[in-house]
């Protein structure tokens, strides 16, 4: 195995993303020391009883103390707390860096708790699974996906590499963007997806005429899809959309704009309307199979079990 | 093997679902004698080269002679044309059936061709893949999934519990409601989230802020899933909308409602009302997995890829 890329990684939170870098730092021999800090009692003690890192600890300032890289893994809305408690505790040439899945909102809080002896080098896996904690995470969840860094126009080039290999090592693709870019891009492809999904899973259950137990036993024909989309992490996702608003609003925008000329192809019979904008969609479909970010299949195993309409 | 269910079945369109029920017809040995028309000599020639039915035709009126049950799988918006074909060569004591997505306009489309002395049992399996035409269909689709009967008020109790055993033994469970009821269920669980699972990978490929590619590249954050049902069949969803207008627009009516209060509760900030309808919405889910319509794995055999936020 190569020389350890860190002397010393500290990992802050260590839910579903924070415990996959520490068994993806084990897997790849990338630290020599994991430090691990989280809030929760009952985490720390899964974090201990798994070996997820050499040290895990309550206080996220004792975590960051001499550590080389300090990977923030809370949820986004709490990421400002975290970088106040762990700023003073960071040696001089240290790297920090997060996972949120929001990164305007996060430069914004973090950003002024940071010394500009430190370097600050945004990031954001995108991989994830519904499910939260320390028992969820595996260090396969980022290999082969892509990660993006958002690092300021000063950023330092040596630590900006130093963020990529980490990544690179744990398995992942890196892609550099700026964070307004990011969250315009995954406010349409993940965003407003997830906040789609959630709504009409709640109109569902709220309805009159349809029963709570009729949604769930036809659910195959196309809700169940999005029934689990509609059960990942609440804080997680509240926290996205408080702190990415503009970029979803807008998005948001775009989508209603659509779905309502859509309404009105339906009130009037417009026909090839719908045949020509379900004929593109599934283009988009065929291209994404092609990149190898899906599979043909509908789904592995579950032939037949799939749809239904 | 016990004694078939019936003499001479009929399947008029042998697309996924026509094809799945020949071939299940056959695992079964439900019938003596499985004719089959279609209008497409390319699906009549792979009907013929897969063995699907002892007879394969062009004309449907000439498939519907002398059967104990015609079974329409063609698209909801000609199962009315199919039925006036079909209609003058069914004899008497006949049972004339559909699988057709949507029940009233079905109905109401077929049953003026349907003479007093034949049993009209319409039908609709909650099966199905994004795939069409005979090579996409196979025998096990509708094992463990639910059909819906719909027969009218004043329909034959010995053809309804005919048409219930063909589903039964196809490998289906069956149930029996209301046209009316069917259509609006299947709104709200099937055509509206197919409908905004068109309209949104329609918004992303429109967009010029955000390029198509990106929006490939980073699908696997909650996008995918959504054009893995916008890839369905134009056709058939075109016909699905037009044909169950008033359903669809009563729910999207809703769904549109509680997504402006989503975007309102968004825009002010308040955390607390996204939170309570992301906490309920995850309990839906639980439901679907304790009561056997998904699984609790992301997705088998791709795990950590499923998606990423
Ligand atoms: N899940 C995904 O699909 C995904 C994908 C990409 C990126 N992300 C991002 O990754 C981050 C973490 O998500 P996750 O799914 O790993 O969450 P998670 O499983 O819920 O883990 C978060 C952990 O952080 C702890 N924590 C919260 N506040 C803290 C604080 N002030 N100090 C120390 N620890 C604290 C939590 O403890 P408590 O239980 O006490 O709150 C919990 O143990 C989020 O920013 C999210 O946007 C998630
Ligand atoms: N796919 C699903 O997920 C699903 C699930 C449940 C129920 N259904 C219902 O099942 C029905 C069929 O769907 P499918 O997916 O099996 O469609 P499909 O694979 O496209 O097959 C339909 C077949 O019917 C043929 N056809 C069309 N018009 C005809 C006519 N006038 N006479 C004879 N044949 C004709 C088509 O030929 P051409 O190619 O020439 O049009 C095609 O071969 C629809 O009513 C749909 O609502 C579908």
């Amino acid at each position: 195995m190569a020389e350890p890329l860190f002397e010393k990684v500290a990992i802050i939170g260590i839910g579903l993303i924070g415990s996959s870098i520490a068994r993806g730092l084990r897997r790849g021999g990338l630290s020599s020391t994991i430090v691990i800090a989280d809030r929760d009692e009952h985490a720390r003690e899964r974090a201990a009883a798994l070996g997820l890192g050499d040290l895990v600890l309550a206080d996220s300032g004792e975590a960051a103390q001499g550590a080389d890289l300090v990977i923030v893994c809370t949820p986004v809305g709490v990421c400002g707390t975290v970088a106040a408690e762990v700023g003073p505790h960071l040696k001089p040439g240290a790297i920090l860096s997060d996972v949120g899945s929001v990164k305007g909102a996060i430069i914004r809080s973090m950003g002024p708790h940071v010394a500009s002896s430190v370097h600050f080098v945004p990031a954001h896996p995108i991989a994830g699974t519904e499910d939260s904690g320390p028992d969820a995470g595996f260090a396969e969840l980022f290999d082969g996906r892509w990660t993006i860094l958002t690092p300021g126009p000063d950023a330092d080039e040596a630590a900006v590499e130093a963020v990529r290999a980490l990544w690179e090592g744990l398995g992942a693709k890196v892609d550099v963007m700026t964070p307004e870019h990011h969250d315009l891009v995954f406010a349409i492809v993940s965003h407003v997806p997830h906040l789609i999904a959630y709504n009409i899973v709640g109109t569902a259950a709220d309805l009159e005429d349809v029963t709570q137990s009729e949604v769930i036993k036809y659910s195959a024909s196309g809700f169940r899809d999005f029934t689990r989309i509609a059960a990942s992490d609440p804080t997680m996702w509240r926290d996205v959309f408080l702190n990415n608003r503009d970029a979803v609003l807008q998005m948001l925008g775009r989508f209603v704009e659509d779905l309502t000329a859509l309404q009105r192809a339906i009130r009037w019979g417009e026909g090839d309307k719908l045949f020509e904008l379900f004929t593109r969609t599934r283009a988009i479909r065929r291209d994404i199979i092609e990149q190898g970010q899906d599979t043909a299949a509908p789904d592995f195993g579950r032939r037949g079990s799939t749809k239904g309409s």
